[in-house]
């Protein structure tokens, strides 16, 4: 059980910025990690569609042979994780716990701001997250729907991100918060613009490295953590991995060698296939 | 086979400024429009991604029995025209040769930009129908990625969309053309801004008008003109309708009131149903 991997998933490359922080804790792991770029993004899609693509990318883990489940995306932590948690024989973790856990443990104002995706911002899931840590914290929230497309774009040290951090980040800057969670596996790219953007008062959270902890707890716990050997990540797309790859890469810091994309036309047989 | 509907596709709620042509030219069909928005957008995807997605989006159409299907998504065009006109039992029109006959008619300097998604500038679809109607014209083509998320963000009279469209038609304006092709269906929500960075010696084509025009021709020449009774336009998506109809009613200049999203979680269903 211990030599099998970590599964993780997310719409696309975004989830990367998870997988980076997982590897650095856990080294021995294997990293099986899938995005679904045959379908990317999730931010602007229903619930409903949501929870779709989760069951689905779920489903393909699983059948890798997994020991625990990570959903590298806000979207889909924000409304599948309670029904992932049901369905599946094994642990699995979300990323909106363990970054709301962080934002409590450093707020002092009691005042956290929260950035996601439309989707994610509508579904209330960090306020509910962080109020359940303590009710008397106040949660400020922005969707920022523009800043999946300008990390998907490379477009990070471009002007476009300053003045969309700049427009969405006023109002939150406005209210007195003293933490702000990037509640979007892709925005720790923009980090630079959007602690610039905020000043020095901000404390910038991202569930990364938290998921991480979380994952290496509930590994430890059951005695099922990967002692020996470097571990070795592999990606699944579900489109041509092209850019998966550049992107990606780029993230991790590292260049990412076992990439697969679909062989056939068939999103079923991606699915399936061994 | 007059009563026959004319089916139209497109990833999204762009081909609706291309619907809003053929209504206003054949008021008396019957249009059935398919938006693909539980996967949208294209742009950014493969070549063999998007032509499964157009097989998939034909095949639902044909199904509901159309007499006509207009492809009307540029990046669709360029890639699945050929395998849909071999395919299908009906006649297929995309609106890559439509929007080029359009330029090359208007152009004086032979000069011709386009700006599209970054799979239609790569398929160098409009470089090759254009120099097939003239040889002699340059052809100055630019990928404008960020255009699609804020015509779908709703942010066409943003500052970002200014900045934008500077960044993107800088190099266009210092080549000297005189026409741009917009190469995209969601780009004429952007005319005015388009327009306005490119100033007065440019003129602005899009294929709705030039698509309509040949729509028109083949039913006319087939005599499937439906020339009686008030043509009702129904659409249906692949996820929730709600934005899909704001945004819609918006490009359309009339609420759109017959919209129909997906009753059960499996796309397949969807795709079958009656």
């Amino acid at each position: 059980m211990q030599k099998l991997a970590i599964g993780m998933f997310d719409s696309g490359v975004g989830g990367i910025t998870v997988l980076k922080e997982v590897k650095k804790l856990l080294p021995h792991e294997h990293i099986i990690y899938f995005g679904d770029t045959a379908r990317v993004p999730y931010g602007n899609k229903s619930p409903r569609m949501v929870t779709k693509y989760a069951l689905e990318s779920a489903l393909f883990l699983l059948t890798k042979g997994i020991k625990l489940l990570i959903i590298a995306c806000n979207t889909s932590s924000a409304f599948a994780l309670g029904i992932l948690q049901k369905k599946m024989p094994i642990p699995v973790v979300g990323v909106i716990s363990p970054g709301s856990k962080e934002a409590v443990a450093h707020t002092r104002v009691k005042k956290i701001g929260v950035i996601g995706t439309r989707t994610t911002i509508k579904s209330m899931a960090y306020d509910r997250s962080i109020k359940k840590l303590d009710p008397d914290i106040q949660v400020f929230s922005k969707a920022c729907p523009l800043f999946v497309p300008i990390v998907e774009e490379g477009l990070e040290h471009d002007e476009v991100a300053r003045l969309m951090a700049e427009k969405y980040l006023k109002g939150l800057k406005r209210s007195g918060i003293d933490v702000l969670v990037m509640g979007c596996t892709h925005y720790p790219v923009l980090e630079y613009v959007i602690k610039e953007t905020l000043g020095k008062g901000v404390e910038i959270v991202h569930s990364g490295k938290e998921t991480a902890k979380e994952a290496q707890e509930i590994l430890g716990r059951k005695d099922l953590i990967n002692k020996r050997g470097r571990g070795k990540c592999e990606y699944f797309v579900t489109d041509a991995p092209e850019s998966f790859k550049e992107m990606g890469g780029r993230i991790l810091g590292e260049p990412l060698t076992l990439v697969r994309s679909p062989g056939n036309l068939d999103y079923k047989d991606i699915l399936f296939s061994s």
